[in-house]
């Protein structure tokens, strides 16, 4: 195991888990990477940045061949769907990334795909309905409707996506070292906890 | 709501979750119960405390009259199995010690009971199934796989007293303001985030 402070977010849409990761990134002062970092390193690496976009964003349940091999073997970019062959470039580099340095990694299944190779502290931040509803109609300008709308089929879709490509349940406790409420939208107690963990698992 | 400071415990067994309580308990100085100290209190109150006897180990499946019912209205105690009369009690008995003071309160489905009419900080405690297996065989002197039984046995019964009695599922983190994975046995960090839980709550 790598002595890289590696520290994955989950999040449920609109519960401001981004934000925690963020913030946390910066009180560590260490590397962040979201979906648009992870697309730019891939970018970066030679792959097209225009891959990316909206992968997570599609069901991803249609390619047989994907399905009767396993995720864990999706490293490979062969004989596979097009959105089979983003998810292994994203592998990729999400491990690059984590091999490089100590870092902050949202989304991407991140916590999955390094659990063999690297010592994380994997993290899942929800908040309840009425919260993240409000989050989504202030952050994107939608009516109450639309903005719950949204967060259920988000949600639907990412839960959907980390399911097909692990062999998890997405929000489960037991993927997870601490999976925290952010209902309150207070970023700071999130980042404080998580750095309390951050001290305690890598203290000399 | 009132000012006293409840903080709930559910936890899955092996966990280590009823020592984080008790010691969380000891920090804050406030009262701590658990399954005990709830019976006790119910004999104080005049029913007899071998009434409460392994009734959360019965699997309450069989109650058409209960299921008919709702949870929040099983305060009755008339009508009911004996099952539901003892969970009438008891919720009686978990209301009755919240609106005492602040106090911790590890089981009892004491999140489900209190969620109306007190404000509560409600912690889920889980482990991996290896930590849990390893703390029972120390704890109740048993072989590896009578201690992987009963860990799996025991959480059946919890989960299954829980949705019988309450709208929800046990464990689920909708349920819980934090959810902390144990398997590392450290009670002192999770202590330590309960507490700047409570602080940052509880401000003044």
């Amino acid at each position: 195991m790598s002595k890289h402070k590696i520290i994955t977010i989950s999040r449920q849409y609109g519960s401001g888990g981004r934000e925690i990761g963020k913030k946390l990134a910066e009180e560590l002062n260490i590397p962040f990477y979201d979906y648009k970092l992870i697309s730019l390193a891939a970018k970066e690496s030679g792959y097209s940045e225009e891959l990316f976009t909206n992968v997570e964003s599609k069901k991803t349940t249609n390619s047989l061949l994907f399905s009767l091999s396993s995720a864990a073997n999706a490293r490979g970019i062969f004989g596979k769907s097009l959105d089979d062959e983003l998810f292994a470039i994203q592998t990729e580099i999400v491990r690059k990334v984590a091999s490089e340095g100590s870092c902050v990694i949202v989304g991407r299944c991140a916590d999955y795909l390094l659990q063999e190779d690297f010592d994380t502290i994997d993290v899942f931040i929800y908040a309840d309905s009425e919260s993240k509803v409000r989050n989504i109609m202030e952050r994107k300008k939608l009516s109450e409707k639309e903005a719950a709308e949204l967060v259920l089929l988000t949600d639907k879709r990412r839960a959907a996506y980390y399911n097909y490509y692990t062999d998890r349940k997405w929000g489960r406790v037991e993927n997870y070292d601490i999976a925290i409420n952010n209902s309150s939208g207070d970023a700071d107690l999130a980042v404080q906890i998580i750095k309390s963990m951050v001290e305690h698992k890598w203290r000399d």
